[in-house]
């Protein structure tokens, strides 16, 4: 029996561009199925939250212009759960629309909070550490981060310090957030056991979350003025557009996580990842073959004297021959071919030269 | 004024698939182009001998299945100037066949016969080597090839013997034929000074090659037995789906220019080249940077630390985007994304992997 209070709040408006030509501005990564499931991100998230809170409390918040993208990946969600901002102002701003839209319809709701493309793996674990966060929150006012013990000193992720000893089944109080740490103080931060990966999953109520907002972050609430007028009206559309011409660019760590007393943390112990970079996209992708080659697929794929590279194509029936190759990336997609070695350097430098604007049509 | 009595066989029959993936089975090399110039080799070889013979007299030798691509390339084809075998025999049949129907035409008809793949430059130097060749022609039964002073020991070529010493304006007897001899045999040809490459380019009467064809291949000739009833007519795809069942696959030289005793040779000044391998559509690629790199576009490409590469795409407009590869072929088509060391043994025994019936669908 699901709880009618609970709400979530799906995160689905990243223009995400590191995987470019994976990715694009056209076709961020919570689109893209990097796996053997044949479903997107979003389609798994939205997958993975349904077991947990009613659909027709399942809210996704987007961008104008995935508008048919996300209907493309689920058909079945209701027009009025499609929040589409006209601009990506990232998480704070993201989570105020979609609380206050929450707020309008039930003032008692409790929200899971999550982004649309990360991986999650033990979805029982998954799903009992959300059933205990949202019992926690329904009770206080604490805002509560799923936190995942690190497995390595990751310097690619947030890491939120406990300032204390959790106990089974129970937030602890957070300390500190560290944003993307360098590889050393990663692993001090690993070596203490006081370190969990933000994994950029929140629960709280809403009205919790909202005083927060209006406490911590008033350049963005201020803008809100009139929302209950508004929202879920046909006013709402202009209004957005006007509003989010002001709206500071700000996450919610930044502006509220950081700075609130009620941070608190929940370690899980469901499997996660970011994919947030090309080496955890290596590690994520469905394919690894015997010379340590990781694909997106099999079929059609043909690699000789070739070991330790990411072959991927956006097309199924294209084949990849590739012979004498090692340790590059090769990503082929409808309009671009890259090849390039598999290291971080040489890839960002890469990629930062093919973000000038005369590639402008390929972005 | 062009002779009335001058006609030019042009073979278009072509299967290659030495430059796989770019060639396939339904796209073979005489409709590529490798060119700035935006035209294939078949359009090209056209369009060169259209200055020489008339255009109502220019045959086109091709396959029933390429029957639309010769349509496409050559619109102003006349229609009973097209000639469709129903399967590739080599150039002895194709010739044979051209040969009985120009016969049936005219009588006194002087041929020549020309591949459709060739790369020809200083056309001066050919047209007049032509009309040499064709006005020599004329008075005598001499079977003639022109032949290419060499420039290197090339093994990929075939070689003419001269019986003598050349003189201006005139065909000599050849002595011998020898089809892609090993490297150094190829250097003891060269430094004699007695070869010619063999251009793969005739001029004889048609009378003349017929009966030299009835003398030395009568395996072909006894199947066109009843030839002058059938050509032109209704009847004739019927009777050449009949006969090419039996139809022996031997080329030319094989046939005839090996054997007979009025086999010459016209040493010609024109520049040619067959681009028979990689390594010689590497030096015919219209575009060459300053990093070696050869490549069949310059537009939309983006070659970073990367030298003596043959980049070529089928596609215009995509980016290709190449870091750290050095003497590689990468091609891209439609289909079939070929990355590859630009050496010759790995090269053969990869595309042989790549012949092999998994792959059918990509020949």
């Amino acid at each position: 029996m699901l709880n009618n209070h609970h709400y979530c709040i799906i995160m689905a408006g990243g223009i995400g561009s590191r995987f470019w030509p994976i990715s694009r501005t056209g076709m961020p990564k919570q689109f893209l199925d990097f796996s053997i499931q044949g479903r997107s991100f979003l389609r798994r998230t939205y997958d993975r939250m349904k077991v947990i809170i009613p659909e027709e409390n399942i809210l996704v918040v987007s961008l104008e212009r995935y508008r048919e993208q996300v209907r493309t990946h689920l058909p079945e969600l209701r027009e009025e759960n499609l929040l589409l901002e006209p601009y990506n102002r990232s998480t704070a701003p993201c989570i105020a629309f979609a609380t206050y839209t929450i707020l309008k319809r039930d003032p008692d709701a409790i929200c899971v909070v999550t982004p649309s493309d990360h991986a999650i793996a033990r979805h029982d674990a998954f799903n009992k550490t959300l059933a205990d966060a949202l019992a926690y929150a329904a009770g206080s006012d604490a805002l509560i981060t799923l936190g995942v013990i690190p497995t390595r000193a990751d310097s690619n992720f947030g890491y939120i310090q406990m300032a204390g000893k959790p106990e089974k089944g129970q937030p602890v109080k957070t300390k500190t957030f560290t944003e993307k740490p360098d590889p050393e103080l990663a692993r001090v931060f690993i070596d203490t056991g006081e370190f969990l990966w933000n994994s950029g999953i929140f629960v709280w109520r809403a009205d919790a979350i909202r005083q927060e907002l209006e406490k911590h972050a008033p350049e963005i609430t201020h803008l809100w003025k009139g929302w209950r007028e508004v929202l879920d009206t046909d006013n709402q559309k202009a209004f957005l557009e006007r509003i989010y011409t002001d709206m500071p660019r700000i996450s919610i760590d930044y502006a509220v996580m950081e700075k609130t007393d009620n941070a608190w943390v929940y370690p899980a112990e469901f499997r996660w990842a970011d994919i947030g970079n090309w080496e955890s996209l290596y590690d994520y992708l469905a394919y690894h073959d015997d010379q340590g080659n990781a694909l997106n697929r099999t079929a059609r794929r043909l690699l000789k004297d070739s070991s330790d590279n990411i072959v991927y194509s956006t097309r199924d029936d294209k084949l990849l021959a590739v012979r004498g190759l090692k340790d590059f990336i090769v990503v082929d997609t409808e309009d671009v071919l890259m090849i390039c070695p598999r290291d971080e350097e040489k890839l960002k430098d890469f990629l930062s030269q093919l973000a000038m604007p005369e590639y402008e049509e390929y972005r």
